[in-house]
């Protein structure tokens, strides 16, 4: 079995627990950094049942370690329950739905739980007493609250545009606004391809269960824009009656619109001739130029249909973002310069952090809604244990997005990473990329 | 129409202002002593759509002498949306069900928005330019801020319950624990019998609109006991199936029974063998001579029914509280000693504030469950304008209450309130005093 | 005890079984002549939970019978269980919102069981064994069954209305219209009167046990309409946007109106600058000069607070009723032609049946909301036993109306009846009379 | 294009009128046969918004016909609007859930509607003139009625299955019982493999649109289950405590488990120490033997999961369906013999219809869920006009279900036949086969 390493094989390494701790620190800050501009009452609102608390996301990402990596008596007799997101195998659970609802523990003592957590899982890094095991957990757990790091942005934003005095996460930056590039359709040419992850290769860098294994599917030839759509491409099925003929939706996304009365993306506030967008800077007026954002899938699918076109597979989706990731090939003709230029995902590669915010590369562009639902790849096993529960569980009625969108950690994003919502959720960042067969 | 006097009689002695402008200072004082042990989370959640954030109160108190006594522009543009309540005719506002979601603006902002207020409202009253329209609205609305003042306690009870860590308002006090008398039963002979508040008379103190006009009704004789039942009578009525037996139901009191399985009053959790209340100083062991507390009317009437007798219509009750009310007559043989010594309602007048908390007689005993549905007396009208709908368009599908809880200020209670609720209700201080035809 | 003679005095006569006998073929028959022009499907529907089939109530008005009076075994197994519509005391009962799945037994079937139970209970009365006790429940078994006849129309009328094609309960009769008297005002010096029925009485004709007992009660001078309130009147207050002004309303009525989206009575069609009703005979246009109908509790209220005035107490309705009865005295100045050329309720005596369609009367006029809230008379007592359920149980959250009619059997009207809804519902024949204060 | 043969290349042959109304004429009168144990109530009610009254798809059916296929005037007015599904681009449509409701037109009036649009069509068929066109439409349209003669039998188990006198659909037929073969494990090397339907092929027999096209798929080595399992499997299942290990199941399937209160398949009944069934034939013990029958995608998946396996993929299902039909090779080492003795699907090709009651073989096995969601295939195009609505709008949030029912008509049965449902769905005929991955 030596021609097939383990997750160990990449922790094996003498320095890992050194390179850990460094993330540990620098991921668990930024968490807290993201927290920073809310008072607490703003942690402490749950505006849906979809998103948490602020209070509730550092903790439950606390938790996590907590209850994967530490060993001995709990921090505080009752937290286990209140802060265990859906780990059934871990015990019962407070209802997700009233998260809302708990003023106590205030965002004070959640700071205090924070340290302990934090005190220890670095004791445990530094002791290099540290199992391959524990170390793989500790991975998993900064990979986990990265996605959290997301989640109080999408939640947050999705609280503060419900109250009618439209309140400000942060101050708008200035910043030079660039063009988008024209849009132009890659060719590939399909046949017996590869995608998914090799988790347990010599190389393997980390990744979730559910990315891998490295598998085979046909593909026929295609072609994939090489940009997600804009908002004035948006605008123009909107004015083309896009929202009002029901031959253009999925039967259940037509429900939606007629239930919900959509008219446009979420956000988008008509205001006398002109559309504005709630953002977590403020109301401002929106830019034909940005990526559409906020888009539920029967949106997005029912965009591509007006289109003419239709939506990628995920695997034609990771088909284009291997071809511009070096360490895979060059199989799609898009300079680096090209992709840096117009700083469009996907990023085949983390940008650098912003030195001043520590924030920086947060606000950009948008997951993409693929055409594939949340399924389990051929060969995918869970792994043993309540961790099976992060990702196996939920690969029923949801639907693919690839790509990262600007609230996503730049160094969290990377070409095989699988995000998966169901089809009418609007509060993420997600937007569009069309797709279509070769002719 | 000279020997009728207006309200603005009593207003009219020179001390009124002074008096006013005292009475002002302590009430909007104590409503921040009672937010006061209360974290800004604590203050912004709100449990149900009945229930009001704390910090809601605070803002909405200040709202109604904005809005109703001060002339100018407003405080803060959004606000009057806000922190409207229900008074259609000042305009629309943000739905009730929502009030949770309000992280902004913060308690420290509200705190401010109240200062805005309270410089106002004093300089109003004391440069002795306020007519008498302001002052009888100054008047109304220190009763109104009252009645949230036990809201405040009532609605934190309800959010502070749902929290599995079953936190505190404040640490208990420790005091002399007094059982209650024996219950008598003190009878009238009924008759042609008057009620209700010359809301206009010469020696009229502050009543609000619904308590008048006083009017004639006519009385079968009666009996009605002593004083509130209490936890071991209550338990008593459990213990014989009470909840488990229809014909002692109204039939929306046995729907309601079978669908949120109802087996006790609210805040009572059943723990190995005994009873436990959850109370605004934690969780305690049930004590079986305290008043029974926290039932729906519903119970109320089926607790009655079980007992072979029936609730007390608000004219049987009034009898009783006007009897021991010397300024009324002595119609009922209580002796004042046997009021003081129990503690226990109708109080016929206020009792001395406790001076180490501020908040003594906050908590003792209850609202008092009648058999009235709550409709306006023969004459009733509601004042003109948006305080007419200050009570008036409740009068539907409520049933009464007499009395004051420990959560009422103290002097805030008088013989002729009537306090309303919808039938299902538990989450106020509302217990059951027990009626019955004469012999 | 001789001098208070029981409701077995009445039926000691030695005609009554005879009576009874007679009453019970010909109550029976109309029930079945109102289900006649319905198809089976037709008798099968359930169109909301508030409302039963046709053949629902073709059974447990049988089932009554078959419960209260017969003895030995039941007719079919499970049919108890079907058929109870709420006596808890008797045993369980089918959910009565899933009525309308009752696709067996059949039509067919359900009058097999009428039949069953007439023979038997005819023979009971034949028989001259009937003791008293069985006598009092098969007259409260016809009363009974002649509010069913009312629902039997009222509950299709409202399915019917559901179906887009607007199908026709029956043809339309063509008949002399006669348009409505002049609205006069009925003054009352009011005083300390009596209401209610002595059901114990040596005269008494039968009464539901929550029509007694008779009992005092004050009034003030009042004044009461001689005749509901037309189409005509109440087009004016839709005219004066009478659904879009909040002040009229009270709370929970403006709920209704803004989450109903209401803007007429139900069953009003607006078409083309006029309207139109949905009636048993089909749709036709609105007639202004009859009484306006289907109205909630809440839009009557409105009504009347628009006109300046309010609805009257059921203590003053009967008032109005019993001064036009020979037996009562004679304190109003009606004159029976007045009533009987315009044909408008309170009806003093029953009106002769229609020989030709056994419908005649049963298409007419309103049952008229009170303000009271359906509260016991003082004195009030259910009788023992199951039967006891009737009335007593429903005493919280609706209103009494008064009158009876065109959908309610003729010899069922009479003057002390108490009917009693929720004040939203509107599928009733409700309409409204004003009353108001004396100057 | 000569080389790429068009529906209408099979319907050119001359004999296809003939044959189509050959068809027509069976497949009609099979629909009335499978109404006619049913009363009008019967076809009346509908238990659920899923399901529909059978005079609904009496009428629905025809409707189809009118509607695609004939030309002048309508039926009847208004039908349009009560019979259309879902078809957007034909109009606007009667609410699904409020079918129940239509007590009119009767069960006798609908059937007149089909003698008429019977003729029409037969007509058009034997006058020789029919287009291409018409000619598909009528065939989709017999394809589309044999569907719905399946829903004739779920949708009024589940009404029948909810009256408490559990009444049966029609007698129980007496026949041998044949026990379920040894389940064996067939394999298949997978590799770059053909699935789909090649629907202009010159060969093409009728196939929906959603069948094809044929294309080529990349299956790794599996083996799939000779038989679908077996209640006695499935009550090891149940017996270890499937339906109270988390562990096992989806996210969502663990949420119906717990908010249903699943404990079994739909339609077992526990009685005291064993399982009854609730059938067309009514109620009886439940037989071990037979394939379990009425779960949800999310029990089969937990089912598959506690057996260490897992569902098969629709691909993998339909290599073992072809595999065993002779046209397209001999893949499967399964004999017919074998599949014949054991009367369990897939039927390769459509068992002889029985001859006594017209409803052979409408009783038997299951539809059988895959792991597949129900996706387009590539290359996918809806067909053009209203009838593309047919399948494609539902491509979303629903699973594929391979194989025909017991209730399925015979010569619906094929290979390639991909049904669809929601994954909580239990009220169709639905069963499991086992897959699981090469070793």
């Amino acid at each position: 079995m030596s021609a097939r390493p383990t997750p160990q094989h990449r922790l094996a390494d003498p320095a890992a627990p050194a390179r850990l701790a460094a993330d540990f620190r620098r991921v668990r800050a930024l968490t807290e950094a993201l927290a920073a501009p809310l008072s607490p009452e703003d942690q402490c609102v749950q505006s849906m049942p979809d998103a948490s608390p602020t209070k509730w996301h550092l903790a439950h990402t606390s938790w996590f370690f907590e209850t994967f990596v530490l060993a001995g008596p709990r921090y505080q007799a009752g937290w286990e329950f209140l802060f265990n997101s859906y780990y059934q195998t871990i015990g019962s659970m407070h209802p997700r739905r009233h998260r809302g609802l708990l003023s106590r523990p205030s965002v004070a003592q959640i700071l205090d739980y924070r340290r302990w957590v934090d005190e220890r899982i670095l004791a445990t890094l530094e002791s290099g007493e540290a199992g391959r095991e524990a170390l793989a957990l500790i991975e998993l757990g900064l990979h986990h609250e990265q996605q959290h790091q997301e989640l109080i942005l999408t939640d947050i934003k999705h609280a503060l545009s419900l109250n009618p005095l439209a309140p400000r996460y942060r101050e708008p930056a200035v910043g030079p606004v660039i063009g988008p590039p024209a849009l132009r359709w890659i060719e590939d040419p399909g046949g017996l391809v590869q995608i998914g992850r090799d988790l347990h290769g010599d190389q393997a860098e980390f990744g979730f269960d559910n990315e891998g294994p490295r598998h085979k599917q046909w593909l026929e030839p295609f072609a994939i824009a090489s940009r997600p759509a804009t908002c004035a491409e948006y605008l123009a099925f909107i004015a083309d009656q896009g929202y009002a003929r029901p031959e253009l939706w999925l039967a259940e996304g037509w429900d939606a619109v007629s239930s919900q009365a959509w008219e446009a993306p979420a956000y988008w506030i008509a205001a006398d001739q002109r559309w504005m967008l709630f953002t977590l800077t403020g109301l401002r007026e929106l830019d034909p130029d940005e990526p559409v954002c906020h888009l539920s899938y029967y949106e997005a699918d029912a965009f591509a249909r007006w289109s003419g076109v239709r939506l990628p597979s995920e695997a034609e989706w990771e088909r284009l973002a291997e071809g511009v990731d070096p360490a895979r090939g060059n199989l799609v003709p898009l300079t680096k310069a090209e992709l840096e230029r117009a700083s469009l995902h996907p990023r085949p590669c983390p940008a650098p952090i912003d030195p001043a915010s520590g924030l920086a590369q947060l606000f950009g562009d948008v997951w993409e809604w693929t055409a594939s639902p949340y399924s389990p790849y051929p060969g995918y096993r869970p792994p043993t244990g309540a961790v099976g529960e992060y990702n196996g569980k939920f690969m029923c009625n949801q639907l693919v997005l690839r790509g990262g969108s600007c609230a996503t950690p730049a160094d969290h994003i990377r070409a095989g990473y699988r995000n998966f919502f169901h089809a009418p959720s609007r509060w993420q960042f997600s937007g569009v990329r069309l797709a279509r067969d070769a002719p």
